[in-house]
């Protein structure tokens, strides 16, 4: 079959002809890639980024962002069937541990098990995860409208959630950035919160793109768009998400909290540096968020089921994985690149 | 009356005699001071560090850790009778607006309006503050010896309560630091958690008085700190309490951390520099914070009118706050040094 | 002045001739009214239910939901101008106990404080309540649009955001009752939660109404609600409202509830009568809700102001209050009725 | 093997000889029983209750609060080795369904699968169970030691760590009935909270034992413990939990709470009968608690092997079975009875 792989850091992936997985350990599942999303972190993959932090042997199909059908399924999986549409979580977990147990399972004794970044991921016709990585869609789903669910949408979600306490009637939220993350991000708010959400981006496509999404006021990050979430917000904003996570985002979007607010950082690359006095003085809260939980996946296929979020998706055939990957380095994309196989 | 003023910033506070203060408006309260607490902040006042960040009119009353008796109260003052033994919590506030309703009290729209800072403090003989700012003793509580809650006390409960949901049963939580906030909080954290507490301090001294405020681990910090707290804690500790926050004490605390954990911040004078990967893939919180409620401090009050908290303090008179100012800069105070006017 | 007052339990109010209150104590607020709520509370006022339970001096002028403009002030009240536009809270509150500080402030130490019931109330053309008792309403609002808020609007509004927590995603919540507190709560749960929301009701018109409000599915209450709702909900609600609290709404409710749900009792009148085995075996929760916070009735403001939450009212003259007494007790009102002085 | 088993509700269990059981299935664990847990569920089991409710086919063998070692596993078992002493949760779950991924797992879709009331228990030498249903024990511990933390301890934690949040400084916590779930009840609420903790028996026996425990107050139930838990509490406890639950424990421990307060029942045997209005002005939760999660077992089993909890038991040969149940019939067990095999 078909899969994008990357054979050496710092090189284009290439699209190789390789072996098809098989179902063959109990909880096994093969699943029939009906898309799979592609992400700033198979950039960040591709550039070798990771190569000190997580091992992985080359080469190494790219894609965490899966969705499609079960295509077999092993000797102890009961709960699925064979052309069942379904999306698949980007971590393989235990099911045993205290994490596990406790529904944090991002957290597996284990450690990220990543496919796509670790092992064979779904940039590809076939894709081999397990039962526990595996969250239904509705019967009558498109894959290839949920795939980017996987990642970018579950980790805009998994922040989202984490503010949902301090996001009642009167409160307002930042997205620092609107593109593939931030587009579910400002949904998700707009779902599960009464907050008013300002979404800040340099990109007036990005921005038309956040009005769509339900954002209240939209910013052009043009050097005082802090100046002007403060107009807005008055003490401050409750709530960042920042998607973009670079040097000049971060100490922007701390700059745009209320005292007691938090800073929620999605999107990395670069370094926070904040004087203490400044976070004590304030209160300021930074929280890391990576990825989400099962349970958060499952969510957000509900609110996505229910047409709460809609994902806005430039679709690639699964040869053309390099325009699309291109088309991100370049920002010419609007929302989520999806590949799909022939 | 005596009180100590700071009248100009790098050079010693002294001892002046001024006038007294009145309950003239419908809700001051003046008390008779039983004790001033002498903490880390009063050196930095003297030392300019607010400056810039929070104007003062000097020569200035130090003095924010104060309790003491009701020695006068104004008109609309109902629930207070002369001689009642009282604590001073350290921010004045409306208590109309939304923060203030909402039990909020450290984020009242007037800012901070902190006694001691801004206006006279308590280093003196008696102390105006207002009756929202009071917080009752028991009947027989000696104020000397609860004047530490009120800052240095009340700073460390409130890192430690916001900490409690996450330090169930199998949990351990890092105090980095034993002294004036650091053996408050550790006695806070068996009071109120089950987490095995460790802590750690350059001092040896610090760490005898750790184990007997309840620790159940101390670790020298001589280099090697992280690894004998990750040694004690397996995956790492779910909550690491700052009290130095320097910038070393930084990064040495946010490594000692599971990935899910949280640093608490409550010293400062440094600057944290965090990669934000290290933040994202671990999933680490920062936490700022600052001072406290005025439920805060009740609480406070009642665990240490069952005995759950017990201050460790060293006395000196009020005309020898300079003495004390000297030990403090010098690390030769255990617990905290408290003001006993004449 | 005009004001409808309860002369004996049993007898219908009269409208009386009053003198003005005057704004004499220093946190006192004159409002004048711009409309008063018509709540089943002042129906059970008039039929005595409370006669033993909370004690008041008749003749007592009613009216709980009070919105208007301010018209006096007493000296101490600087965060207040005559002429703005406000919305009253129910109950009269100290503001230094414990729960006051904590933002409890229904729990006051005081007890419950309330005019309409206790002391005079708003069904008048002038109302004397505290400083403490007071919202503003954004500059343009009209106060007899915002009345009904107070009471019925915040007992809802309270009783949903206990609910917060656990309605996310995939979650539904059933509102048994859609009449005057009903509709709010629906509109509460929509703007506030993405949970499915089902109404029951027994009459069309109220149902036709919880559609315009946003529920996602409407149920009549012929005896087959039950099994209806279950047929939406599979494993039965996350969360059941009873707006009613009849002896045959209770056990109905409880029914209607999956295993670990809980029944948000808001409605009151019947008596709770069940097995501690359905509570043991099904986790079940059973929670009070008596009215809210001035807090909740800040955020609610905020709701309506955004125009997330809208009332539905019907009006009558203050000197009506008997024909709306009357329309109420058989049945007549959708949403509330509201009684607008001269 | 030796097994106790209920051939006919109403008439003892008698002691038979029945087959071992075998892991056969791939996640299946069988367990050397170092100790069963006789319970008040087990007379209920024995008296039939039950029998409407959760389907049983008959003889059963009783017992589920076991621990023991591990006596052999299925070959999809890779974290247990044989030897290794555990516990065993009393639940059977699918692992792969919403509660199970939430960490929910007492609410699995599967329902109930209760070995010792639906399927074998553990009064007999070997028990089979499977790999989601174990928690490991510290290498040194005793089983026969920890047995009755599966399901007394299990749910006197579980409702003690619900209550947690509003258990803070100056809180106060009544137990009701201090016996086999109220003394593990009492050591979590020390360990887990600063909450004064009061117990409440009929028997002089089971407050000494309250007590040692360590309770700060004890008070007979002699008609007047209501008043005396007021005495002791001002407004009232914010949290009662109610260990007996039969008709007369349960409006009297509702009288105890103050506004606001939670009643959590944890026995159960009685009705619930309470006017809706008491509710509602009470603003009162009453929480029905069903066992526990495996994470709460395994916090639980973390509390023990810290000295936190001691169980507190009378051991039986497994043969004395009736003894042991005669015993606990007519009241005269403290703490828990354990059946230990030969």
């Amino acid at each position: 079959m078909k899969a994008i792989r990357v054979h050496s850091y710092g090189q284009p992936p290439q699209v190789d002809d390789v072996p098809e997985p098989e179902a063959s350990g109990p909880d096994d599942v093969v699943v029939r890639i009906g898309g799979a999303g592609l992400c700033r972190t198979d950039i960040h993959i591709i550039d070798g980024w990771f190569a000190d932090v997580i091992p992985a042997e080359l080469p190494v199909v790219l894609g965490h962002e899966n969705a499609g059908w079960v295509h077999a399924v092993g000797p102890a999986v009961e709960h699925l069937a064979v052309g069942d549409p379904v999306i698949c979580h980007p971590n393989l977990t235990c099911g045993v541990c205290r994490p596990c147990r406790a529904g944090d399972d991002m957290r597996c004794v284990r450690g990220p098990n990543l496919p796509g970044l670790m092992c064979a991921g779904g940039m590809a016709e076939l894709f081999k995860t397990n039962a526990r990585a595996i969250v239904k869609l509705g019967a009558n789903a498109a894959p290839a409208e949920a795939a980017a669910l996987a990642d970018a949408g579950l980790t805009a979600y998994h922040a989202v959630k984490k503010a949902v306490p301090g996001l009642g009637p009167g409160s307002s939220a930042v997205a620092v950035g609107a593109g593939g993350l931030g587009h579910i991000g400002i949904q998700c708010l707009k779902a599960m919160t009464p907050a008013q959400v300002i979404a800040v981006d340099t990109s007036e496509d990005a921005l038309k793109l956040a009005l769509k999404c339900g954002a209240d006021y939209v910013v052009t990050s043009d050097g005082q768009q802090g100046q002007q979430v403060r107009g807005l917000t008055g003490p401050g904003a409750d709530a960042v998400f920042d998607f973009v996570g670079e040097d000049n985002t971060i100490g922007d979007s701390v700059g745009m909290l209320r005292p007691g607010g938090t800073y929620y950082l999605v999107g990395y690359g670069g370094t926070v540096t904040l004087p203490t006095m400044q976070l004590v003085l304030g209160e300021i809260t930074v929280a890391g968020n990576f990825i989400g939980t099962n349970t958060d996946l499952a969510d957000l296929v509900a609110l996505a089921s229910q047409g709460k979020v809609v994902l806005h998706s430039s679709r690639y055939p699964l040869e053309a994985a390099n325009d699309a990957i291109d088309d991100l380095r370049h920002g010419r994309i609007r929302g989520r690149a999806i590949l799909i196989p022939g």
